[in-house]
């Protein structure tokens, strides 16, 4: 029976998580830390300045525990590792199901995936799931499926905490998934567009919105695999250092 | 004359961020978009369910702008590039100087390192700069030393957008500093305690805190460098896949 920690940055209540938590179930014990509201795009981001709450909100029949917090994913796997777990090891840290893609670029502003990477911090293997829908009442089917065959997988193969694994889903009905591929991610960024507005008061302010590029036509990407309809599984890893401009900085060290 | 934008993630009040607009200020037209506040530990977070403000709230005689927003860093990018210089091509963005290190896993929850990544997603090249002292009146002499050397070499050379520089200054005196190494991210993490309190009405509460345990003894290291009194510059990517695990996960292309 594996420990498996779940979290996400669509917050508690939303369908992706409980469709996580009962999959997750069929694999061993779940204990749940989410936040109390929606996080997305709040990445790495852990809360230094403001006390964290952490609110024991319920229980299932099975015993499954649940907890929310008013911190960011990344606070909810130190919070469930630390304080929820007391440091007893998770096999597993769950991120997800998230309502919404995180490929290319995307993955690097994840709430979801910002979990993931923490996680492996701590040297527990994880996993971020999200489906490429961001309706709140998405249909997590297909998603289902996959995250059952990939929990099976990894749980029976030697699993790495070197890396956190980005799973993204296409938005298609099962039968029109035409497998897994492992990627990498496409080079890409978001093409912003500050929609400006003025409030009653007569002051300016600005949303952010805009859309992704994609400047990579590889066919060994996450937008490609998702393009055409195969579940993407992309390996993240937790070292930042770009090692190969290591060699040409090498002149600054002459000043 | 270069076009340099400024941003920090201490804060449009910070000595870090005055410091480093005085030594850019010799090398081109500087613009400052920063936080309104603190947003240390916000990695590459970004706003997307409240919206942004933008003041303009002061101008230097000689004509640089200062503007402040309730954003995070990466925020302050894109509103600087797209809303204040209007997509005029800045050539380079600066972050800092911090109050506090950077190094080792520290550069993962980075909001000085979050605005630089997230400059070279837009092409234009970015250095962060952070001292080793969390003390709001540190003394920056060596750090505007060091800083005026790197963005010299910087701007003569051809200067790469494929990674951003993470660069730490040791909190000592500029002559005990004994010269620049370029490094890699030392292996580390955070180890938490989650600071247990009581308020006033009976409610728990955690404060997260920690000390930084390096798991690395290579001497090629962001944290030899600066044991040993070396500035350290560190390239930083954007493209997070872990590839040498990728050949190891083909066999879930078989599911």
């Amino acid at each position: 029976m594996a420990l498996i920690l779940i979290t996400n940055d669509d917050g508690y209540a939303s369908k992706g998580l409980r469709t996580l938590v009962e999959v997750a179930k069929e694999f061993g014990e779940v204990v749940v830390v989410a936040p109390d509201g929606p996080r997305s795009a709040t990445s790495h981001a852990i809360t230094m300045n403001t006390p964290l709450r952490l609110h024991h909100y319920h229980t299932d029949d099975d015993g499954t525990r649940y907890f929310r917090t008013n911190g960011t994913p990344c606070d909810c796997v130190k919070l469930g590792l630390r304080v929820v777990l007391k440091d007893r090891p998770a096999d597993l840290v769950l991120s997800g199901i998230n309502h919404g893609s995180n490929s290319s670029v995307s993955l690097i502003y994840s709430g979801t995936m910002g979990a993931a990477v923490e996680a492996t911090l701590s040297h527990v293997p994880a996993i971020g799931f999200s489906l490429l829908d961001y309706h709140p009442d998405a249909d997590f089917t297909a998603a289902r499926h996959y995250v059952r065959l990939i929990l099976q997988e990894m749980l029976r193969h030697p699993f790495t905490d070197e890396a956190s694994l980005n799973v993204n889903i296409p938005n298609v009905p099962l039968e029109a998934i035409k497998g897994v591929k492992v990627t990498r991610q496409a080079k890409g960024y978001w093409r912003e567009e500050m929609v400006e507005r003025t409030d009653p008061y007569g002051g300016k302010y600005y949303w952010l919105t805009g859309r992704l590029e994609i400047t990579d036509d590889g066919e060994d990407t996450c937008e490609w695999a998702l393009q055409h309809n195969y579940v993407s599984v992309q390996p993240v890893q937790n070292d930042f250092t770009h090692h190969a401009i290591i060699p040409q900085l090498k002149f600054l060290e002459e000043i």
